[in-house]
């Protein structure tokens, strides 16, 4: 089976068809790129662009789409509810199949690199492929937006990891990162108490000595009248699902609680599923290639 | 995604590497299908290939082979260890993705009437595909073998299913059939003592009142000094692994003994480790699509 990697750039336009026509054409046009999602806003003024494809074919795409927004967007007109920094505003490679995280980061540094280098346009790396650690989240990267970062740009701990301390004069600066896979995933408890689902959310996040890569908040269905952790694993290899249930099936076990539901909401990759039935039943040696599905 | 079947035919030809290619050439040559495996053994004078595809291309691809096995094999030239019966001995269609068994046992009964009536030869249907209950198991149907069926086929009780009653005069007669794909799975236990993993094979395979689609002995494995529960899941759709897993541990604990791990032997399909973890994660509403790896 071939690589795979995931790339979800977001660009500052969500309101001129032709102009996210041309941008998404250009990730269209690179051979062995599946297109899998568009999503434009009008109101964020925003487009988010999901597409997979091998290691080199999707910087490609990433970087041919990136050049297609600063010929396009003039950051100067820009206005929308979504913060943002430039045309081409945030990148993200997510591994989804035979690459590891690291090689998402090298590949991010790649593209970072070459969107300094050829289209003049100054650069942060964040998450996974920050070079410090007060640049791992998207918001503090981006404060001050566009029109705050065209002067902060010049403060030392501002400075870009690639290219000029200068906003580029229309494509302002861009984020290149490398992240896992997020999964939305909510557990349901036995009972309409929403403090015990608070209370449990507080024990499993990493903000107050939970798993590191887990976020919870306790919140309630009301259509079901039940308690819900909802939460966001955004490193599922790092802190699996099965750790997680079983922590909340433990924690709720002190309140008298059961476990009635868990749901997985949008998209899982395969691994994780795999990593649950390879806990549970204990596997020895368990390998991937195992799956009948992936010799086809 | 496409539908997936997949069909893994015998043929009586393990020693012509010109008749092996020929037969195999006819499964390549079918557009859409992707050749898994080819084993021949001379010894046995047996050939067993491996293919899979969408249902049609896969009825195709076997009733090519089958037309030129019945060209280029004589039945009464035929000697080797293996029971057999025809040219083609067998052909069972096993669902992969997207397609249940019911219609693995449609597309069987296709290929069993185009068989018998396009080549002429007798052919009886098999596993989930009988149409008699003393017919479900291969050997019983292939009994007396090809010498053997010679005559016997004139009898009603051995009347084939599609077809003339009277064996092809090289080709013989040929078993088709649906059935699920096979999962061998072993469970190691915390002892060495054999008698409690074949007191745990008693309980938990079908012919002693345990799981109808669970095969099991209790065995020795001396590298290790452990014993093991080692079982063929025949059907992982009607017997989950989880509910072999979890009744074993429960058996287990009536000896004081744990399970130390379990093992997957060979392929899997994706949907038994999704089924595991649906079942231990208590998942609400999940469905297939939601895994990554099948939107690309």
């Amino acid at each position: 089976m071939s690589k795979l990697v995931e790339c979800v750039p977001n660009f500052s336009e969500g309101r001129r068809p032709e102009v996210i026509e041309a941008i998404v054409n250009e990730v269209k046009r690179i051979e062995g790129i599946k297109l899998l999602d568009v999503q434009s806003d009008a109101s964020h003024n925003r487009l988010v662009v999901t597409f997979v494809g091998e290691p080199q074919a999707v910087k490609q795409a990433a970087f041919a789409s990136c050049a297609k927004a600063a010929e396009l967007i003039d950051m100067e007109q820009h206005h929308g509810e979504h913060p943002r920094m430039g045309a081409t505003d945030v990148i993200p490679f997510i591994p989804v199949r035979g690459v590891s995280l690291e090689e998402c980061v090298d590949l991010a540094n790649e593209l970072g690199k070459e969107i300094a280098e050829k289209l003049d346009i100054p650069v942060y790396m964040y998450e996974a492929a920050a070079k410090k650690n007060e640049r791992k989240n998207l918001p503090d990267v981006r404060k001050g937006q566009y029109e705050g970062l065209k002067t902060a740009i010049t403060e030392p701990e501002r400075k870009p990891d690639y290219g000029p301390a200068k906003m580029h004069p229309k494509a302002g600066a861009t984020v290149v990162g490398a992240r896992q896979c997020l999964i939305a995933y909510n557990i349901n408890l036995s009972t309409s108490d929403v403090n015990v689902a608070k209370k449990i959310a507080t024990a499993i996040r990493e903000a107050k000595g939970g798993f590191k890569y887990c976020r919870a908040m306790g919140i309630m269905i009301e259509e079901r009248n039940v308690a819900q952790v909802t939460i966001n694993m955004i490193n599922y290899e790092g802190t699996p699902l099965h750790r997680v249930f079983e922590t909340v099936k433990n924690e709720a076990a002190r309140y008298g609680v059961n476990i009635i539901g868990s749901e997985i909401v949008g998209l899982v990759p395969m691994q994780a599923l795999i990593d649950t039935a390879d806990y549970y039943l204990r596997l020895e040696g368990f390998n991937r290639k195992q799956v009948l599905e992936e010799n086809i």
